[in-house]
């Protein structure tokens, strides 16, 4: 019994080995067919990644050429193995990271370099049995500073590859002079490779397809805002919409934001590659672009906020009719013009054009709050069980921050136009009304006139003080 | 006239020279101050970094004896060069990273090695003429195509570093090949070199005071944690204080929080530093740190609706007498004991033991909240205006939320001890009560014993689930 079940199961096994053969071809086909298409996806999704991998390839096999050619190799010999490494070390995907890696490798193999020829010379002055010992203690004890010193918050966002590379030169050259008595030559070699390495990468990362890290950095900032624009866009008719209404269309662009919230780490580094750029484009040589942080910090602000929000679209709690009645249109309008506004203003970022329109809608989106809270102080809302509204309240006084915050961003773009040394830009400021200065009206639909009437338009600039004409 | 005020500023610039030169010495000392100052607190904050500088000293001094040695220079010649390299490049703070650019380095050396030492046997075949154009071609393909799988999300977090060394060991080796006659020998050195500088570094980041990139995972969930709990034990206090109470003693305490909502980036790159890591103290090999990211995510979702009840904290609007007296006792509890409930889970998490009294905490946050909940419905609360208890309402809502967050980690930390395979963890799970099994009663104190009359106290653990006795 046991043994035929033992058969049984060896046969069981034989044959799932057997199937497992032949699926084999057919598995390893679709294995293909996903990867290929995982492929085909990363190379649409930013096709600059092909580039940039074409443009690494063509930069190591130019660099290459020196030990193919006789008379490049006869000048530096074995040191021509420095260009090669300069280059798949130095080349970063944007211009700031290359530059500034190429810069850093260059200025601290320099300076580590000399240092270490100068530790050279003086450990041969102890004599033989002092050399490797003072040579020792040098290395130990310049290792150990540099090294405490990367943990320094503003070197290591900087100069962190410096760092590495000034101790990496320092031992190498002070060590290998022990052994080598031609250090100065070899010094020399090597710091030429390393510049020929570094420069051709820097050539190749800005002259072929060249990805700015600035104009990365502008994009992003832009879209962030953008995304919570949609956001709120579609939020208040999602809040509002009840569970027979059907399915919202909007759902997938609804959770866009999401990508916000973690976004400081990515902008502080874009921050720091951008600074390394020389002027490009729209962008001149100091372009403030540590500002872009503060519209950063703002737009976090604001994302957290709205990731409050988006707990509240699935509430449990439905508000009662007769309240939803009398506020949903006020709540609906004031989300949609906040989300109106916050587009605009992403529009003004990426354009450099001043966030006129936005203030229009930033005016409307005001006004309907003031609506709403009259509304929520009217005697219409006494009486009712506080414990219904409660969603209802939240969403609302949450979206009052936002507004708040929208604001600041409007303010935030006028900085960085006057920080950037365009002219015109206070009178452009757009002028949003005092809390006392809107009327107050019940459930009132009110089009840009409306406004534009109670208080004057935004001044039309009489030429684009962010545009690019101006910058470029 | 201009002669005598051109004379004038000719002496004041002269004076202001002299006394600027005079003050030198002083600022000098001045600054030098202040650098000592900045040096001292960064070893103070993290006595570690201290370590870790005389590590990488210690480390670089040991592998530079190859050059000092004549019989070790001998075996290896100039390519003893690549040890110190080595270890410059690949030891790191903590030992899981320091791990994972030592195994990376390692196995793509040796890799790419083999690889490149086929290509060169491949392009010799293609004659001489042939020879140098084949090698340019391989290197022009390798390097683009593994530039490009560095762009793979996956291959980025865990691999980019030995890719890069992939490409820069693939280029030495096949190009330099063209020129060295004794391909086979150099590969032999330098990947010897590269293993003893990469196990040189791993060797002295172990043995001397580690640093586990698991212990740091586990104690920032954990701190993350108690930082919320932090804020949420004195905002009801802080919410409720009239102006004229006098300044806050918590306002610095209170804002520990804001590193919590930019934590994810460093979450992420410690689990990924953790999985290289073997077992060490509490935490076994294979030990679940991507578990980590769940707790990081839920984390962070009760930071942002932290991040807006802070908000609030300075509010205009200010909650009527009546309202205040009749709901501060109760969210002022309810806020207090969902602290003291995080905080406790946060402690549960460091000390690795089961979170039994967290879950009393909650058990009260949630009879408060339920007990607020009758309030807001009762007919005490009819007849107000709306708009005055918006900031009130808003923050009541928050915190309900923040409660079913605070549920959310006691279960991932029980689901944490169940994936570490602990004993014993389903009859610890605590057992909060349903919405419906709370009494509801007006303003009510409630006391521990109060809550557990009402249902059965969280199950006493017969042997500590989470105990580092169990787990080492």
């Amino acid at each position: 019994m046991e043994r035929s079940s033992g058969m049984q199961n060896n046969g069981g096994c034989f044959s799932r080995g057997c199937g497992w053969i032949k699926s084999l071809p057919e598995r390893s086909k679709a294995k293909i067919v996903e990867c290929a298409r995982k492929i085909k996806k990363l190379g649409q999704d930013d096709p600059r990644r092909v580039n940039h991998a074409v443009k690494v390839g063509l930069a190591i096999t130019l660099v290459s050429l020196f030990y193919y050619s006789e008379p490049l190799y006869d000048g530096f010999g074995d040191s021509a193995m420095w260009a090669v490494l300069t280059v798949v070390v130095v080349f970063e995907f944007s211009v700031g990271a290359t530059l500034g890696r190429g810069l850093n490798r260059g200025l601290e193999t320099f300076l580590a370099g000399t240092l270490g020829f100068g530790a050279h010379h003086l450990a041969i002055l102890s004599g033989e049995k002092g050399e490797p010992i003072l040579l020792g203690l040098f290395v130990f004890l310049l290792a150990t500073t540099v090294t405490f010193v990367r943990f320094f918050p503003r070197m290591k966002a900087r100069y962190d590859y410096g760092l590495l590379i000034f101790i990496l030169t320092f031992c190498l050259i002070s060590v290998s002079g022990y052994r080598d008595d031609e250090v100065l030559d070899m010094a020399h070699k090597r710091v030429s490779t390393i510049l020929i390495g570094g420069l051709t990468a820097v050539f190749v990362c800005i002259c072929i397809c060249p990805v700015w890290a600035g104009d990365d950095l502008h994009n992003l900032a832009a879209t962030n805002i953008e995304k919570l624009g949609i956001f709120l866009e579609h939020f208040g008719v999602e809040f509002f919409r009840q569970p027979g209404e059907g399915e919202s269309i909007h759902k997938a662009s609804l959770q866009g934001y999401k990508s916000v919230l973690n976004s400081k780490n990515m902008e502080e580094s874009l921050v720091n590659f951008a600074r390394w750029e020389p002027g490009h484009g729209q962008f001149k040589f100091r372009h403030p672009w540590k500002h872009y942080l503060k519209f950063g910090s703002l737009t976090r602000q604001c994302a957290y906020r709205v990731e409050a929000l988006n707990g509240y679209l699935n509430s449990d709690i439905k508000t009662p009719p007769e309240i939803q009645g009398m506020i949903q249109d006020s709540c609906t309008k004031m989300s949609s013009e906040l989300g109106k506004a916050l587009k605009e203003l992403a529009l003004a970022i990426k354009s450099m054009t001043p966030p006129s329109s936005a203030s229009s809608h930033l005016v409307k989106s005001k006004f309907f709050a003031k609506n709403l809270k009259f509304l929520l102080s009217s005697d219409l809302c006494r009486g009712i069980n506080l414990l219904e509204v409660v969603p209802a309240v939240t969403v609302t006084s949450l979206l009052f921050e936002v507004i708040s915050y929208a604001e600041k961003i409007a303010e935030a773009i006028h900085e960085l136009a006057s920080l950037a040394q365009y002219e015109n830009v206070e009178q452009e400021k757009p002028k949003l009304p005092e809390q006392g200065e809107m009327h107050q009206g019940a459930n009132m639909d009110v089009h840009h006139h409306v406004v534009t009437i109670d208080q004057p338009p935004p001044v039309k600039p009489q030429n684009g003080s962010l545009s690019s004409s101006t910058t470029s």
